[in-house]
């Protein structure tokens, strides 16, 4: 167990051997044994392998050749719709329609989407997530046809691995770990917790390649600007809302 | 690692002894090595062992007795607070006080939860989620002090079991599994997937005890109800706003 989580990578490029039935059934039932809100199991998993439905989730993702290439893609979703029409066929009037039972049931869905990733690579399957899913939710609800009450949080791509990076890097554990409160960082704690990664040659090649001094200039010029963020906050907000999670009056 | 995840079950009573600072650290940094958006790792782990800040959160959890006797407790909050701080000592400008941050970061916390979690139950600890965390996030943030740009989303009491419960029923994988695209559950879809988890001894049970008709009549109007999700999800906007994650203009 520890030995697979401590080797995880992402893997960015599959071969085209697609998953054996009786592999995907054991990696999905160990997503369903996640911890969940109260036994309420608010979540649903949508393993997609049609090539004309992968090839639009493809468009959503930002055109990210893994997901065309790998065979099986799991959109990982927060999920009151099925315990919603269970209540209404047993008598109970379901108060689930607010903003915190969207955010129980992303936690639902996020801790089944880690096990099914664990349980994918201990059957020697690499996976990688997609960060893109919250960006594009509402196309993928019309693409997969998401009713009411779901909206989907994560998203994961799995094959057998056609590459072997190494690992990447992380943060020493004293720079994300506090012990008993929160320990606020000091300016010399931030230069001490990022050094290591300021140094590596990896770094130093992307410094070079986009003409940046600094290495978190690239994540706010470059890969995660407040622009984009501001304009896919007010979409995955309103998904949420047409989605009937924002009725908290 | 299957076996791992197979077999997990919440444990809700524990021996005093303690977690050993090795094992501890093992957990932890299994913790870190979960995917996380663009490598980013913008989440943090408060661990808490004093008694006095325990009680503290104890009270936040609705006094669940495990948060005073497991020996460890442990807090996993979505933190753009280090990341900002180094963005801005490296002449970069963080635009990261919006939804979508504060959603990227729950996931990534989530996600390094779950490894956590599996981490320790591999080294024969018991763990246990505490839905509660984002119930009385203010609470949490004064006790552990959080400052603006961390949001706890998920809490975990860890210790050795001092009980051995059978597992919880799950739905079956039909029942929160999708292929292709979403097929809306019928009438008759719902009833098969409830069936066994209505027919439960337990079920019946709880019925007797709480004088309800069906079992889920017992979610609506005991466990999970309308107004206490509108007063909560009212207090974790709020909580997330004044985080300093809801400037979306």
């Amino acid at each position: 167990m520890l030995d697979i989580i401590l080797k995880h990578r992402s893997i960015r490029r599959y071969k085209s051997e697609d998953i054996d039935d009786e592999i995907l059934n054991t990696i999905l039932s160990a997503g369903t044994r996640a911890s969940t809100t109260g036994n309420m199991q608010v979540y649903s998993m949508v393993v997609t392998r049609d090539e004309d439905i992968k090839k639009q989730l493809w468009e959503c993702h930002f055109k990210q050749d893994m997901v065309l290439k790998a065979p099986v893609h799991i959109t990982f979703c927060a999920d009151f719709n099925r315990f919603n029409k269970w209540c209404l066929q047993r008598q109970a009037i379901p108060g689930y329609d607010n903003y915190l039972s969207f955010f129980t049931a992303a936690i639902d869905a996020l801790l089944v989407s880690q096990n099914v990733c664990l349980a994918a690579e201990e059957k020697g399957l690499g996976i990688c997530y997609l960060g893109t899913a919250t960006y594009n939710a509402r196309r993928i609800i019309d693409i997969l046809r998401l009713p009411s009450g779901v909206v989907p949080v994560a998203a994961v791509v799995l094959g057998y691995p056609d590459e072997e990076p190494g690992l990447t890097d992380r943060l020493p554990l004293e720079g994300v770990v506090h012990y008993d409160r929160y320990d606020d960082y000091t300016k010399e704690d931030i230069d001490r917790i990022y050094a290591d990664k300021e140094a590596l040659d990896q770094t130093r090649e992307l410094l070079e390649i986009n003409k940046k001094d600094t290495l978190a200039q690239i994540f706010t010029d470059n890969r995660y600007k407040r622009e984009d963020n501001i304009h896919f906050s007010r979409e995955f907000l309103d998904v949420i809302k047409e989605q009937g999670f924002m009725n908290n009056e």
